[in-house]
């Protein structure tokens, strides 16, 4: 560990980060510098002051992501700050890239005060063909994605909601295709219920899930703790999209015939008799990073049917590095304001349509998150749909 | 003119815009993933965590500069606002990547409150090693600089003001050679009391000039006048920095007797019979831009000795391009916190030295600003300064 320790320590540091700002035009001579500065510049400026929307086509607003963070909830080492989850930023800008070709830099803002994040967000924003939150704890990072939303004309995007779901929402597509069970009568319970958590509960009641269950630190989601629960939960509740219920007191109880078992909480949280109540071809994710609620090995011991993981050294990896690269060049490329529901289930068929239906199986639910035909599936998929092909 | 539009505006729209910002490593598989991203980042997020100094090593915050503008006067367009400058601050990072190898984003931002920019600016300087300010209107850039280096742990450098004024620094240096004058004993003429006038006027006190006169739109700075300025330029009067002229009533009267006259005005300010009232080896910085505040040809007939503007088809071109990529370097390489007095000197003896005193001449005081010595000779200047070497 120390070996691989050493390794990444000095491929960090061999040059100070990962990513490099780097100018794609040379100045040599006092032509170069009269087109790229003073006096040529004039020309793309007065452009886009009497067309900001040129800014798309003159500057790097037009291909470029900023991607956000207070430092509050990075990976699983919980709330470093803005700084120390750099490393963490630069790696999603550098794997957003690598597998989409689209460009990113990370904005870490020493804040952790959502109001004040959503001011300068705003403030910067006229560099930016779109925003991605990462890592911003719940219930801030919804707060703070919609008042954006609302707020900007470039679509914002928080992967930890978004891009979990849409991938979870992919998974339970072709899981379901396996177990031959409809989306609308399946019984679900999903353990914890933050960003991932809320943002799952929520695509999953767009998709025409029915039954929804939640189980948190808080223990089973009913009318006895309904008032203990932030705006977000209650809201879910409200809106019917996640259900109450009174008579289950624990999660063994909970999982008491259920279908699906969708964990993005902690490890061990599941055991062999949790899986074994549940109904027969059961379907379990189980996402917590990097030891999941339950593993691989004794849910099937258990007699679970199909099981995911956040893990590559398992079958069905479920990934959100399968969603936000596609869904980026997508929305680039459409110019897309608003990621609409509507696009994000878009994306999840895509992404689940890369593997055919006859080939979907127990241990094939997804495609590999190397796969590069995921990002162009999604790009199109995206494109048709904005306009309507 | 067509011809050159059409170009300028190609080149932009080529690569979409001018700068790139491109991972340094490759992530092709599972490994590649496990370094640069899940589970292997969180070392250095550890490290960081541990000792944020390590984010110098580690992150792109160690080789990163922010150029931070609002838009409100820039080059020769004027307020322009945040999105239509992003053609010039990707300019200026080209530039510097250019002419020092140091990495620079730009950052446009939405709002032109000096106290929001300041809020703004502090909460996303844990990304980078140095902010530049650019193209902020006086007095508020004064105001916003001398805030941000009393937050901020990084520097700030306000190029408009001191790259401006290192730069007449260091070419009053050599042009007084060339005629012989005592920098204690001559008297000059400030036009144009903004950010780069009032940042001119300062740092000339500091190398030794005792008497500076003031010129603007509302005329000669004297007594009568003293209380329509704004705070900076009465901070310099109350410093001693800048002398009343109480006797002239005009910029005629003003430049009777004067050795130097230093423009950062407006094009055409000053006549042949000005000039001609100046005293003997008379010394004019006409820096307006693109057009300067008198032609050289018609300073040359009115008797002038030597004179600079910041154009690039006369000789003796004055421009901050000598300065900003070399300072930055240097204080990026000596980790400097805070661009004191003492180094913009060092800076301007620095630029100024690469001219041997007996090449000094009416049409050669300064270096190309293509003479690749310039970075290495300021970078080296700073680092002897800084470590007493």
């Amino acid at each position: 560990m120390t070996y691989f320790k050493d390794k990444v320590l000095a491929m960090h540091k061999k040059n100070t980060g990962k990513l490099d700002i780097l100018p794609n035009i040379e100045i040599k001579n006092q032509e170069d510098l009269s087109m790229a500065y003073t006096p040529g510049v004039a020309y793309p400026c007065l452009e886009i002051k009497n067309d900001i929307l040129k800014a798309y086509d003159y500057t790097m607003k037009g291909k470029l992501v900023a991607i956000v963070t207070d430092g509050s909830a990075v990976l699983g080492l919980g709330n470093i700050g803005p700084t120390a989850s750099l490393p963490v930023m630069e790696g999603k800008a550098a794997l957003l890239h690598q597998f989409s070709g689209v460009q990113a830099i990370p904005l870490t803002l020493d804040s952790q005060d959502p109001d004040e994040i959503i001011k300068t967000v705003a403030l910067i924003s006229p560099n930016y063909s779109a925003i991605m939150l990462e890592d911003i704890s719940a219930p801030n990072c919804v707060y703070i994605e919609t008042q954006l939303q609302k707020k900007l004309d470039i679509p914002v995007f928080h992967d930890d909601q978004h891009g979990t779901a849409i991938v979870v929402s992919a998974a339970l597509l072709n899981a379901l295709k396996v177990v031959h069970k409809n989306i609308d009568e399946i019984k679900v319970v999903v353990s914890g219920l933050g960003a991932a958590g809320s943002a799952i509960i929520k695509l999953l009641y767009k998709m025409g899930v029915k039954n929804v269950y939640g189980y948190d630190l808080m223990g089973v989601v009913n009318q006895n703790n309904y008032s203990e629960y932030n705006l977000v939960v209650k809201s879910l509740i409200d809106n019917n999209q996640l259900q109450l219920d009174n008579q289950a007191n624990n999660l063994f109880q909970l999982m008491k015939n259920k279908d699906v078992f969708i964990g993005v909480s902690g490890k061990n949280i599941l055991n062999e008799d949790m899986v074994s109540a549940m109904n027969t071809d059961s379907i379990i994710f189980a996402m917590a990073n990097p030891d999941p609620e339950i593993l691989p090995e004794r849910a099937i011991k258990a007699g679970v049917r199909i099981i995911g993981t956040g893990r590559s050294d398992y079958p069905n990896q479920i990934n959100n590095v399968l969603v936000f690269p596609g869904l980026m060049k997508g929305i680039l490329k459409s110019k897309i304001r608003n990621i609409t529901d509507e696009l994000k289930i878009t994306t999840a068929k895509a992404i689940a349509n890369l593997v055919p239906e006859n080939e979907c199986s127990e241990n094939h639910i997804l495609p590999n998150i190397f796969d590069k035909k995921v990002v162009n599936a999604i790009e199109s998929a995206i494109y048709k749909t904005v306009k309507n092909v």
